[in-house]
């Protein structure tokens, strides 16, 4: 097993001229940006798409030039990694309304000539899927040997089961949910709240201005990154260790876990726009794949799952894995589920390599062979 | 058993010219609000100090004039409650730093004739529970038969317990820790990040001013409440019932967890004040009693102690109140730890009405019972 980079990657762009939206509205044009890695084999059968979660884009793996550290994902995604470049194709897109190269409310809307900022259509998951559909379709891929996501992209990689069944050969839902409880929509909303509230947010309309609404979008960053925590990874990366010995505090970041939070919420606030923050936030907490929205009754799901948690993560517990098994059950669907025992917290889908390598190579290695087969009896 | 309320309260005032603080610094003079309920005995031996949480106040039980709703604790306080005000005499003040009453940053600061804001020196629990020291000695009270209080009420509890242990006779620390961990620091620190990145904070001097920081202050609160609730009294309270039906969102509150969100920082915002908030927060993560803290090594303490935590309360979880009961133990303390069943989070100390009253009632009859057996031995 030879562990290396992809090496130099370079995002690419895909533009459609429209999508009908979920609410019956027209985004037009819409610009996917997204990036590959490894080769699509002649028979187009071993490309597997890769969802990203919340703050995510499509580089997911290799380095840009000039960069020092590689895509979001490089740790799985390679060769002889756990997303095996050397067999598979591996796209990954940013999603439409976000903010890193794909259509969102950044973009200029070409009937004002400005930014969108709150013209911008309300988008669900299934709009940002709709849109990786028609990108799938474009790289003349008719069927996915898998897709595969966590937190965010774990709702993507239900919504492609719900809306595209056929054509995917196997799903990676890693620690997600079918629906977000009112604990998840709260942390949510009072992140949107941090924004809606900087003085400097306006309403949305921000871009021409020399202020943004950054002290609000890095206090919203910082209430996610400590959901994205464990109580127990938290105690081992900082316990309550002071910045500097002084008896009088005024209200600096007195604690070592007080200078990590305001760091990452200043860098998150250089590349990420606050109204995509809004947008994909209500994505998420209008998502609502529960009961028979998976699968409707008599509808017949060919496609394999190995659905992953993590035992410490309480932003997405793994009750919430469990009711995506049940849902796959009762349709008899082949359906493995594992909670990997970890103390990251929602965290681990990113950190968890050892694990979740183990669990996604076997299981990819028994749809490529399968798919290998039943080329084998087609000759 | 007659449960019905103490009625008509009024708060009182007490003053002294000066108290040390730990930091070295004298703050002068200091101004405690309280509230007493029923009668001090003669032997002055009946009386019960409750101490409140972060966001309480002195108005514990009983009705002001023309107010609805009673005090913060009315459902334990009162004839025949818990805290029986047909046997005992209850004191609850507000906290210095505080808000309500008590010297804090929104005090005028004698020396300049405005409202100290940040010149307000550091407080920490220690500072106020020896303010109320000199409290309970102005009424005249040599020794508590009780002090009892929940999450910041409960490290003031553990404080006397540090600081005065020959003064009380028996301690309820409920739902508290020995320190904060640094996940709760981290959520004390979002909270007065949102308040000072909120321009109006203008660095705290805002009292003179039209606009206060009540938008950074009501999602600090947000924060706080989604904190306080628990993952399933969240769902049992909103599940993910919709406002109003619409297809489309606008970033209000669809979900009706939002729209209480939403009510509740608004509301929070007219009765505290922002730089209370920054004070009491960091005089909490300071709070810090763990190991020999508590109770040094080679003291002698006869204080009981009934210690009380709740399942579901993921703030304050329960292994901070059996780390408070080991250290109990490893000094041959008489302790009573106490689990109760409940989904209400860390809200559950003020709703588990029922629970708590039977165990409080119990164990302070004993209190009560042995103060009068003593009694008889001396006559």
């Amino acid at each position: 097993m030879t562990e290396k980079s992809v090496g130099a990657v370079r995002p690419k762009t895909f533009t459609i001229d429209s999508l009908k939206l979920v609410s019956g509205k027209y985004l037009k044009p819409v610009t996917q940006c997204y990036e590959t890695y490894g080769t699509l084999n002649k028979d187009k059968t071993n490309a597997i798409l890769v969802a990203h979660a919340f703050s995510g884009d499509a580089h997911a793996a290799g380095y840009y030039e000039g960069d020092k550290n590689p895509g979001w994902w490089d740790s799985l995604i390679g060769p002889g990694k756990a997303l095996d470049t050397d067999k598979y194709y591996v796209i990954c897109a940013n999603v439409i309304g976000g903010c890193k190269g794909s259509t969102g409310p950044s973009s200029v809307n070409p009937s004002t000539g400005r930014p969108y900022a709150l013209e911008f259509p309300s988008i669900t998951i299934e709009d940002m899927v709709n849109a990786q559909e028609r990108l799938i379709d474009h790289l003349g891929i008719a069927k996915l040997l898998c897709v595969v996501g966590g937190s965010m992209g774990g709702m993507q990689v239900l919504q492609w089961v719900a809306s595209f069944p056929d054509k995917i050969q196997s799903a990676i839902p890693i620690a997600t949910a079918l629906k977000h409880s009112p604990q998840q929509i709260a942390f949510d909303e009072v992140g949107r709240q941090a924004v809606m509230s900087d003085t400097a947010w306006n309403y949305g309309n921000y871009y021409d201005k020399t202020e943004k609404p950054e002290r609000g979008l890095a206090v919203a960053r910082m209430i996610g990154h400590i959901t994205y925590m464990s109580d127990k990874s938290m105690e081992d990366k900082f316990s309550r260790r002071l910045k500097e010995k002084n008896g009088d505090f005024k209200f600096t970041a007195d604690f070592e876990v007080e200078g990590y939070l305001r760091y990452r919420g200043d860098s998150f606030v250089k590349r990420f726009d606050a109204n995509s923050y809004l947008y994909i936030t209500k994505a998420m907490d209008y998502f609502d794949l529960s009961g028979d929205k998976l699968i409707p009754r008599g509808r017949n799901i060919k496609t394999r799952f190995l659905v992953i948690a993590f035992k410490s993560d309480w932003l997405y517990p793994s009750y919430q894995s469990q009711d995506i098994v049940r849902q796959l059950k009762i349709r008899d669907v082949d359906a493995t589920y594992c909670e990997i025992s970890s103390d990251y917290g929602h965290d681990a889908f990113i950190l968890e390599v050892e694990e979740e390598t183990h669990l996604i190579k076997h299981f990819l290695d028994k749809s490529y062979h399968n798919n290998n087969e039943t080329k084998t009896y087609e000759i």
